[in-house]
């Protein structure tokens, strides 16, 4: 029946140009009716009816035939993005590079979304089950959330990173990127979408929200329940704005303020190796390390090891910190509350792994905080008490990602309590049905 | 170390009369100081910390204690619940009834929360856990949410309930109950914080609000990251309000316009009994039916039948209902939107089971839905489309409750998607936490 669908979905939610960016000369483009975000919401509540019936392996087929189109379709996805690296003048050198696309980037996009569709089915799985005294047969099944929402920044890639896993999941997906890949994006999503369509499925499977002005970016957080979860991808500002203005319900992705902790039992060869690469093997990420706490007694040693072996790291550091090494700069408080995202780093001195604890406590974003240690006792202690959504002993922070711990490609990594915590992969993106079997019974 | 745990904590939460009350002549009270929400919260968090690290053995028996405070208070908590009887003539008689206590409700709440202490522990269980090819240890331990919210309206045995479900799963509670109900909850919460005190656990694990006003209630769900989660139990206007206004995550525990949809190959005595279970066991209850759907096929028998069984219960109908069943009134849209808590009961007469899916699709509040059928394809079919959080094959709606699934007491049962769906136990009032343990790996 599926392969059975007719194309009816309207190739419309896709061919609008942002508002405020005039065609290119030259580049003259047929212009669609804009389709509002309410029409798009509700052919992705349709499409996905259709889709959370649809067999696993259909739904593999679908993430093989999308890797195909983005490979097929690299020279259309370049020229796409070449238009707005070309329109995009004020970007930095780092938003710049996160921005352009290659055919190895885009051939990456491709074995991503293949890859995806190879892990694991996780819908209908049941979760858990059991018979009541009276007869009655209950199952926890795992089942799509429905319609996912990715607001996000200048990356192309997460657009087809999250349609992936939404789609795998079972779910379609709204998209809302930045004005400045818009092109990038389009192209993208278009490319998806010729897949979906190749499978017989309903192109509203991936929307893309085509209105990139502040007020468009409301009106898409704002879509309430024509939307089952939105994710937001971004930095603090993106982050605020959704929690203060959303009325779907969110996962925030959140800032990684993350600490590693020096007991005074630890390696010191060690806790050098984890802090090097915790600091500087990728700074600009948020399982990148931002705060490192040391044990009063192995303060001196340690500092004078990384002041070495960290030369290219700035230090700010608190009192004790600076008699021991006389190139960091103070710290301030706001330099513990911060993500530096950079070759900074802030440093304390502890009298105790308690004293630790609570530095974290009040400081942490709740991402991946780290103790380095050889004693037991500490260990335990550190898991229990540190409440994040990811705590190590003797690794480095740079592993909290759903690839490098064996969890699949991620849309993100939850730092909320609620419904998902941290690497959030295919499973995150499901809900869950009681479904209850019996013969009559009814309750006395 | 925890029973060493000095009774620091004051009894100062909940010892504040309502605003706009003036305590009753006669009754010489002291006049404590009004602790502040944030205070209270602070209070909650810091008590936590000492839950958090605590065994499952001390927390069973920190809810023996509870349950058996309550026993021995029963007299305090009568006085109390009669000053709120007599301080509240405006109630309807239903209101009334959920607000007043005796000796047997009392004992049954002590008897409810002697029952969740004797559930399994779910604290510190590995949901799951597995090794890396690089020797990474990992495993996803489930812990306490930290601070749990609720908001609610009369029936006082919520405190004890809600407190029992939230102490046993190492979380600390804060209540905030209806001005009507605020010397009985006043009287549980001390009966209850004796009992953590004895036990040698701080009594800030339940804090109640004492600010009842509606600038109180919004206060409450505005506290923002002091509060992990917030519970509303309580009508529609309340349940819109925490929605609008929230700056806490919530878990919404919604309505339920639950539906029965009889199917042509139905048996048509279980229909009927099932019909009347649903409808008529007790209708002021969220899992009770409040549409009923029928397929044309046995439209005419079925109503026939139902006409005499249902003869206490309002039927409202669609034009094929009232031409089988004369004292059918006519159906609006509005009534089957309804949640009716009532004896009425809607009506429509369906040509198929997709028109039955539809039907619920539109008005379901995604709470309950049931089938009756002797179909397996029409029952795979239903379980598969149907988007609510229980789905029933040839049962009453009413057994959709914690105690009756075997799920445990429940804290309330979540229309919601995220985190927690349907009844929610022990278990939906904790989260993960991802523990990593190696021998010093860094990232390549």
């Amino acid at each position: 029946m599926l392969n059975r669908y007719a194309r009816r979905m309207e190739r419309s939610t896709v061919d609008t140009p942002p508002p405020g960016r005039s065609p290119s000369a030259g580049t003259a483009e047929p212009v669609p009716n804009q389709v509002g975000l309410e029409t798009m919401a509700k052919e992705a509540r349709a499409a996905q009816r259709w889709l959370a019936a649809s067999s696993g392996a259909l739904r593999g087929q679908l993430l093989e035939a999308m890797a195909t189109a983005l490979e097929n379709d690299i020279t259309e996805i370049l020229l796409a993005n070449r238009r707005d690296l070309d329109g995009s003048a004020a970007l930095t050198v780092a938003q710049r590079d996160r921005l352009t696309l290659n055919a190895a980037r885009v051939e990456a996009m491709a074995a991503s979304v293949r890859e995806v569709g190879r892990q694991r089915d996780v819908v209908g799985e049941v979760v858990d089950g059991w018979v009541l005294p009276n007869g009655l047969r209950v199952r926890r099944i795992r089942v799509p959330l429905g319609v996912v929402g990715v607001i996000y920044e200048n990356r192309p890639n997460v657009t087809s990173d999250a349609s992936a896993l939404a789609l795998y999941s079972g779910n379609a997906i709204l998209l809302r990127g930045s004005s400045q890949a818009f092109y990038s994006n389009r192209a993208i999503v278009e490319s998806l979408r010729s897949a979906i369509s190749e499978v017989g499925l309903p192109e509203g499977l991936v929307g893309m929200a085509t209105e990139t002005s502040r007020e468009g970016a409301l009106a898409f957080m704002q879509l309430g329940a024509a939307m089952d979860v939105l994710i937001p991808r971004g930095g603090p500002e993106l982050i605020a704005t959704v929690r203060s203005q959303a009325t779907v319900p969110t996962i925030i992705d959140g800032d990684g303020n993350c600490h590693v902790y020096v007991d005074a039992s630890a390696d010191l060869g060690m806790a050098v190796d984890i802090i090097k690469n915790a600091k500087t093997q990728r700074p600009g990420v948020c399982n990148a390390m931002e705060t490192l706490l040391i044990h009063v007694d192995v303060a001196e040693p340690l500092l004078r090891l990384l002041d070495e072996e960290l030369a290219a790291v700035e230090l700010r550091g608190d009192e004790r910190t600076r008699q021991i090494c006389e190139r960091a700069l103070e710290a301030t408080e706001e330099d513990y509350a911060r993500e530096f995202l950079d070759l900074i780093l802030a440093v304390r001195v502890v009298d105790s792994l308690n004293e630790a604890i609570d530095h974290i406590r009040r400081f942490s974003s709740g991402h991946s905080e780290a103790i380095i240690t050889e004693s037991f006792a500490n260990a335990q202690c550190f898991e229990r008490e540190v409440d994040a959504a990811c705590v190590l002993v003797n690794a480095s922070t740079r592993f909290v990602d759903g690839g490098q711990l064996g969890m699949g490609a991620e849309i993100g990594i939850s730092t909320q309590k609620l419904h998902a915590r941290g690497p959030m992969g295919i499973e995150q993106l499901t809900t869950t049905k009681i479904v209850i079997e019996g013969e009559g019974q009814v309750r006395h």
